[in-house]
């Protein structure tokens, strides 16, 4: 595999992108925004004036898009425009790295699969850090075929690559872990804080918690009581990070996914309520463990 | 330190005795069920007529009771009747390995300090497979110089001994840990149900899960969903582990600690719901992980 | 007005159809069951073989159809097939009586509007009761006009007709309506089981609460206690009334729309998730008011 | 019956006692604060040093206190110093109308029968503004005999005058109504800004639900949507009514009372968190119903 075409560049994309280059392949790239597309072109890759030049005769297409709307007009085009489905090779794997809801992968998946192409959903934990250190865990939805073309691709880009199943399976994944996340997060600030009520300090409740049956992600690496631990967005007033605003949509999908199974999802769904307060009262720009701020006084 | 008595002989008092016991010290066993004193006398104990005949003269006293209420009336006595502080020598160091409510420790642990008596709170985790085993976690609230003391004894009977602040402090921080444990809990069921409800295979997202952000103690030790994980109650018809209706009582005693100090506990509150409306359908003697069957379909 | 076109002879529709007859309309019928129409012919109808020939040519169009998609196919057509917008006269008011998620009805409505048709959402309630008795509860968004041309439509089948805003507004409002009604119920559940666990008789505490800061419709006229009133579902085995799976359905519609939005419903989310639980145990085509059950030991 | 000792003369216990001069009955008052004797002995009562002086030979004690531990030692006294029921007269009547948990109520109710003197719980509702008018609800938990003796000294005071039950019983209705009004407040709440969301008028969804299966106390009397009623908090900034940290404390009493019955109570658990939350970031003092602002955007 040689060529791949790399379509939406932002805080995401644009690092993945580079870490393809950097791993040796050629990198058609395209975005709306041509400030973002120059400064790739100056770390070797081949500017294009749309997503499908960009996509014809290429070994992968990679997409990094906000949301599921994108995705389908992008891949299967609208009114006079052409999608990607319209131009790629059929030998073209097609991988879509966004965080969308599931029916959406399937959707397109499925009306690939049609036209005998590979797509496979692909979306990605661990952020801007994990983008620009090229260790982002990928969580995908794909035939053994399309997951296996796929992997040395994704390998460039990632440190963990996850089969989940099927198409539209990453999605489920991805947004089943993230509305755990959330429910971890929650949880660990309301124990905390009510361990500091009763005037325990925090590290020692930390430390113990984190070996004991309450030891969870948050308690390891991202503890939201500030000053607990160093370089995390709790002790530097929630500064960077994961925004509440992308949490808040990534539990909007998790809900969404719960009304088309008739699932009951109680925690995820008031962690959603919780984090939906949180933004309206004006923190969806800062760290989502800010939540910790509902609970401790001011 | 030589002779310890050793009061509550029940499911995890009996085998923390015996811990004591291959441990070389000396025992004096008192319970109000005559069985379960003769099972340890067997083992080498020696039994007593009342409690406070056991701890008269003893280097340290060990207690496992069911509630405040109990270990009130144990250690301070009541109307005509000698408290074990009424009775023991000053030197002795006690230790009370209840789950209660920290106001009913802070409150012996008081009146123990006015007589110049030192009094622990050091409830445990790890349930009656750790008590066996001698691999219990013990969580302590204690000045430095009365958990030094107890220390010997503690680790003859556990893996982890925690100092977590002092009087009342373990009690709080098990209480704290525990009300987590039962949001991750709750919180990977739903997640779980989710993903199955849209065709994943639960062991997939689970390992996916496990190494992600969604990571918990609960997919690591106690996956919830049936035939995930060999040997644990879920893959055994939620048989054994820790009742539903412990669970009930520790997260009760979360929430008398959280209106105690004016605290919010949304996740925790939840959680005791779902688990008492669980436990009022009559599944209050199984397995705590049996919450997934609030989320499945019959 | 003379004629009217409805579609869907369900247990709603029926009735309704047959109080447009008792009004004195001339009424033409058409549903996929044979028997729901001849059911309408011998009370008057004309029965017609289509929706599309049933419409033609009348003053007004009733439907009350399942779910929004549905709704969307019948008014717009798919494929080579016509829908009601494509062969109605331009001086039709087209009546939509279902329950479906606003988003389809301002689209059904929208594309009216481009052919200078109108079309009003008018989801009702008051059950099936209602619909025989014809004192059922509209709730129309729709234009000035268009409201004021249906309601003489309406107030043949029912009681309340209320003009809650412009298009998809009666969905919007009912939706709102009845996810509070699920909180009334779920609250009133849990306030009197709280009452009778601590002695009191839940007919004295009903009584109490009716006339107090917690009275509320279900305290008035669907006590979901057992005995408190008669001729109430709850007292007859939680049979007939409003189905579980049909609050499911409306409660699934309003999370939908808080999706939508960006709104935060927590308690709403949580009514939903314990209705889902409930059906999921086997309870979905019980009275709604059967959740008291969830909150009662067995 | 001719003279009444009212003790505890804050802002609801002040005009009670006014209420009660009014209506003929000699009143003699105490306090802690003199200037409250001061505005009652201006009014016609008559002061003195101690609640146990006013309390000898009178036919009824009114008290108003903020929490069981005063109502405990008031009645029951404490160290060397009398309470209420070593210095009254058997048939003095005892009417306790702090709103308190109904185990401290019990408590001196049992302690009263001892010795063959009645106590009565009866806390109320309706606020300063029903204190001042004489229109207050009271809840009673009483024998019947009780009841009927106390009633015309209740009727002096309040419009609606309950019998729940027996001792306790009056708490525990107050605490299930107070539950079940939160519950109304925060549902109500969230219906309202969904609807606004989508672009309703907030007064005419008002009128819908009012009238519909929505309907609730809330919506006749206290609007939380500021400008749908005049009159009302909502309208005034959120001045005045019902102190969000009163609604804290009476949550706190429904919790305490579900731990004690092992009840669930998911509903009024999630209204206390929300409202921990709301007084933590600085709006206690504010009326219950500014909830409402967790919804709307900033």
């Amino acid at each position: 595999m040689k060529t791949i075409a790399f379509i939406g560049l932002g805080n995401m994309g644009g690092p993945m992108a580079a870490n393809l280059l950097k791993a040796g392949f050629s990198v058609n790239v395209f975005d709306l925004v041509p400030e973002a597309i120059a400064k790739l072109v100056e770390q070797g890759a081949t500017a294009f004036d749309s997503a499908t030049d960009a996509a014809k005769s290429v070994d992968a297409v990679v997409t990094m898009l906000p949301a599921g709307k994108h995705v389908k007009s992008l891949y299967l085009g609208f009114v006079d425009q052409d999608g990607l489905l319209d131009v790629v090779n059929a030998d073209t794997v097609l991988i879509d790295s966004s965080t969308i809801d599931a029916e959406s992968a399937k959707l397109v998946a499925n009306q690939a699969a049609e036209k005998g192409i590979e797509f496979i959903d692909a979306p990605v934990s661990g952020g801007t850090a994990g983008a620009a250190a090229g260790t982002l865990t990928f969580i995908c939805g794909a035939s053994d075929a399309a997951f296996d073309k796929a992997k040395p691709v994704l390998e460039a880009m990632g440190a963990n690559i996850f089969h989940a199943g099927s198409a539209g399976a990453g999605q489920v994944a991805k947004i089943c872990n993230n509305m755990l996340l959330s429910v971890l997060m929650v949880g660990t600030s309301e124990a905390l804080q009510l361990g500091k009520d009763h005037g325990l300090d925090p590290k020692v409740l930390s430390e113990i918690m984190k070996v004991s049956s309450g030891g969870n992600w948050t308690l390891e690496k991202y503890n939201p009581c500030p000053d607990v631990m160093e370089s995390v967005p709790s002790s530097n007033d929630y500064q960077g990070g994961f925004m509440v605003d992308l949490m808040v949509k990534d539990l909007g999908l998790s809900q969404e996914a719960a009304l088309l199974t008739n699932s009951s999802t109680p925690m995820g769904a008031l962690a959603r309520s919780l984090y939906v307060n949180h933004a309206r009262q004006g923190h969806g720009r800062r760290d989502f463990s800010s939540i910790f701020e509902q609970f401790s006084k001011k």
